[in-house]
Formats: C-alpha cells, structure tokens, sequence
C-alpha cells in the first residue's frame, strides 16, 4: 500500500528522531530533530507534529532518553522515566498523553519490582507498542476503506494523519468512484495544506472549501458521509477534535448526513464535560504566516478543539484493540 | 448619533464618488476615486466595496454619470440610463442590482413620456432616493439597539455597513451591558478586519472567534442572540447572506438562539430556490493577501453567498418602506 509522509510522521533514526514539520507541509518535506525531552515537548508545543504524530513523539521520546543515558541503573531509569513522562503530559492540555507515558511508568515499575532490566523491559515494550498501533491503524485504514460506498461524495476536517488519504486510494484500486471535499481549518488551515495534497497524493479526487461553506454544502446534497479523527475519547462515545467538528456535527444532523468518527476507545474519561479543552494563543486568529494582518488591539478567543456529544455520531471506526 | 465609516461608505463630491477601500480597512481609511460607469463595475467587482457599499455605488454612478454628460437629450439621456444599468447589472450575480437600476430606468421612461426635464427628474429622485434610504437605516440601527437587551451576548457574520456598531453604541448610551462575538468571516476576513474594528470603534466589547468556533461557542451558551445582515431577500422571507450564515442559522436552531436578520423586504423573488448564488473565483481560497499559500494544483469550490431557508430566523429587523 502506497504511505502518506503523514501516516508515520516520526521516525528514529540512531539517536535522532525525525519528525516531519507539518506546519511546512506541502511546500517542503522537512524533519525537525528531536534528540532529547526538552526538543521533543517543543516540537510538540509549537505544533510542529499534531495529532498522531504527537503520540509518535511521546512513545520515541522515552526510547531516546534511554538510549542517551547508558549509565542508570534501575531506580535511576524509574525516576527519569517519571521525569520524562511529567514533562510530556504537560506540554498540550487536551491530548490524552498521559494515558500513553503512564503505562511506561507501570512498566518501569513493574519491571523493577520483578528485578528485571527496566532498560531492555521498557525498550522492547515501547517497540513492540509502535508496531501494534502500526499494525492497527493499517486495519483501520482498510475499515475506512470499508466505509466508504461506490458514488460517495465524503467530507473531511483538518486531518487524519494518512489514513484517510491512504483509504482514498484503497477505494480506487477497488473500483469505487469517490469525491472527496476537504475544509481549509481555519486558523492552521490543515485542510489547506495538509489533507488536500495527501488526498491529492494518492490521487483522489478532491476539493477544497472554506469551512463557512459546509451548510451549504450539505444542503445542495454534494456531501453524503462526513469522517473525521478525533483527538481523545470518552467512555461514552464522546469526543473531542479540531475546533469546527462540532458544528460539522449539527449540520450532518440536521441534514440526515451520516457522521463517521476515528477513535482510539478509551474508557478513562466518562463525558466529554471531562476534556480539558486547550485554549491556545488569541494571535493565531491575528497572524498569518506569522505575519499580523488584523490590525490594532484584538480580543479573540480560540479554543483549539471542541467536544462533540456521541449522539451526533452514527458509526465510530476504532482502533481495534489487540 | 457616532457614525462608523462603514456606515456610508461612498460620497460623491462634484464629479467624483470617492469610495472607501473596505480591503484596507482598518490598516487604512482610503477611497478610491470612481469617475464613470467602467470604474464603478470595477470597484463592485474587485470587492473594494460590498454589502450597502455597493448599493451606493449603483445609485451615486448615475448621478455621475449624469453630471458628465451635460450635452445629452433627453432620448440620449434614457439611452445612456439604461446602458449604465444594464453594466450594473452585470457587476456581480448575488445583488439585485437590478431591483435599484430598474427604478432609474424606468423614472427616465415616464419623465420623456410626461414631457418632463429627464435629467432633473432623475437627479432629483436619486439624490431623494439616498437620503430616505440614510433615515431608514438610522431608524433600523435604533430597531438593533430596541432588540438587544441589557446581558445580551450577540454573535455575528460578516460585516452589517455600520448598523450594528451604530446600535451597539446606542445599547450603551442606554445603559445595556452587551457582549459582541463576530467571526472571522473567512476567505475574506470582513469580521477580523471590518466588523471587530468598527464595533471596537464604538466602545463595544467585542470578541474574535474562527468560524469554526460557532458550534463551542453556542454549546457554551456564549452567545444568546445572533444578528446577520442579508444581502438579498425573498417574498417568503428566504434570504441570502455571506457564506457561512446557513450554518449559523441551522447551529442556533439546534441550541434554541433566536437569529436576527436585517431585511429589505423584496416581493420580486419568490423563494430562496430563485436566488443565484456567485461562485466566485477559487484562487481566493488559495490566497492571502495576494499572496499563494496553498501549493501545488488545487481545485477550490468557492460559494460567496448561502441562502438560508426562512424557517431558521426568529425575527425580521427590516429597513421600513416609506
């Protein structure tokens, strides 16, 4: 199957991790280095990597301080391990990191506690976690692909890191005739830059439209299924993603539009009234290119995400859990 | 009354229209000069002028016009009214330009016909013309203002010509404490660059959001009212606005928020179905400020307008008929 750039954004490399710069996507293909904690929760922070690529970057940061730090013994890998994972929690309010660095910290511990190597313990773990979500998000490629019906017209917000790019081009060697619309998402336009040319990559059709333009979009029937990611998951089928899919969700609502949403099960977090939702900088909405172009003194208000209740959705396609 | 210059964007000046450059608003407050018929269709169709600006435009090119040719007849005279209206017409698809020119046309008619002075009758229905059209709005800003009231949160889209701003100025002068939220209003910014500025201009408390964040918002119970303009209304009160505004009537219907809509009440449309919709040109999704960010080949859908279905607003705001 041909592979997005953006299907696995990170990779490591010795004792480098690489990890693609997808503020810079589609004009360059660039790598930022990560080679320690401080980089990778910067990286992180200036959402130079988002999404998938997040969790990317939190797994291979542990394998990367553990390969810097040869000479710790046991305890002192246990502290540093909870040093690291503390570190990475903090870095984005809204992203389930903790989830992912806790249960390192569960085998750091457990491993010491049993008197194995809490070094080769965690590595081989950390490995093996990578290959398995590898593993499961090809099958859930393969489910989107599923999904997806000769003649649909599908429309999509911000981005699902590859797999939906990827399940477009399923779909042709399948013989089904798709249109694909994407939003710019407004204000990091990933739509703009990231979704639209990995569609267009894999060959898909496609069309870019501004995310005012959804409504009308939905009311001329030119949209027929709505599939989106979501960035963390609740118990009871809440979610929350890029600020806009909550509307996106009340629209295919009321224009009998089936929403399908990617999710990672979790039951950690009973509701959506649980997720802490980042509000991030007021500049973002003042700044193109990082260049200001609303002028004078501005208040704006820019929730990055917001949480959609799981009435509005008709079908999850999860991550299969093994 | 504080007037925004949003508010009566275009004067004329012996034999020029200097018309404000909304583009450059708030950076700059510059008009651009329009002497005849060709620099009017211009100014209308590079969208140095919008909204109410543009109806400014149309009727002030005839008097202009008139002024440049002291020499016709008064068969020339209708002559040349009828070939200016029909270039007018022609501008952009949206506006019913032709509802304005028609009336014009036809004054010409029937003062030949009456054996009267054709420039003089024209001239003067004009220029009466603009100044009952100037009360009736200055009566509509004091209906905004009776309809908001004290602990109000109002969310708007686009930009209003001033109305609003006048009103939220008179909500204070009346003691009301109010909130504004207007959107960004993308691919053109109105609200970043025009609406934000001009309410801030009044002293409003205003807030920028992303078009994306109108679902949150409204989830949130932030806002309680929405008021929109329109930019072309129907018998059954069906109305077109700028792009964007369907979702937000169909978003506060789905959180029980009364929408607003200021009104021209017009029979000669009979429904929303009758209205065409200006697909305008794909690369202003792909632009900032002239400048391309979206690389590669990409296919756009750009809508500039939605017509939302009457059955979404709660109440008319209209410009009385006198």
């Amino acid at each position: 199957m041909k592979e997005s750039p953006l299907f696995w954004p990170a990779y490591l490399n010795s004792k480098v991790l690489f990890v693609l710069d997808e503020t810079l996507v589609p004009q360059y293909l660039r790598y930022v280095k990560v080679k320690n904690v401080d980089d990778a929760v910067k990286v992180i922070r200036d959402m130079k990597t988002r999404a998938f690529g997040q969790f990317l970057v939190v797994l291979s940061t542990f394998l990367l301080e553990l390969e810097r730090h040869p000479q710790l013994n046991g305890e002192e890998l246990q502290e540093k391990i909870g040093n690291i994972a503390h570190a990475l929690n903090r870095s984005r309010p809204t992203f389930p990191f903790a989830e992912v660095t806790g249960g390192i910290v569960q085998w750091a511990d457990q491993a010491l506690k049993a008197g194995q190597d809490v070094r080769v313990v965690v590595l081989k773990k950390v490995h093996g976690y990578l290959q398995g979500i590898r593993y499961r998000r090809l099958e859930r490629v393969a489910k989107i692909a599923a999904t997806i019906k000769d003649g649909d017209s599908v429309l999509t917000h911000c981005n699902v890191s590859g797999e939906l790019a990827m399940a477009a081009a399923m779909c042709q060697s399948q013989k089904k005739d798709v249109q694909f619309y994407c939003t710019e998402t407004r204000p990091y336009f990933q739509g703009s830059k990231l979704t639209y040319w990995e569609l267009r990559q894999m060959g898909a059709d496609v069309t870019l439209v501004a995310d005012n333009a959804i409504g009308t979009l939905m009311a001329d029937r030119m949209v027929n299924k709505v599939i989106v990611g979501s960035d963390r998951n609740c118990a009871n089928g809440d979610f929350a993603n890029k600020i806009g899919t909550y509307q996106i969700a009340v629209l295919a609502k009321e224009f009998k539009i089936s929403m399908y949403v990617l999710t990672q099960p979790s039951k950690r977090i009973a509701s959506g009234a649980d997720i802490p939702v980042e509000i991030r900088n007021e500049k973002e909405l003042l700044e193109f290119n990082g260049k200001r172009f609303v002028a004078g003194k501005v208040h704006g208000l820019y929730p990055g995400f917001d949480v959609v209740p799981h009435s509005y959705v008709k079908k999850e396609i999860a991550l299969n859990v093994h």
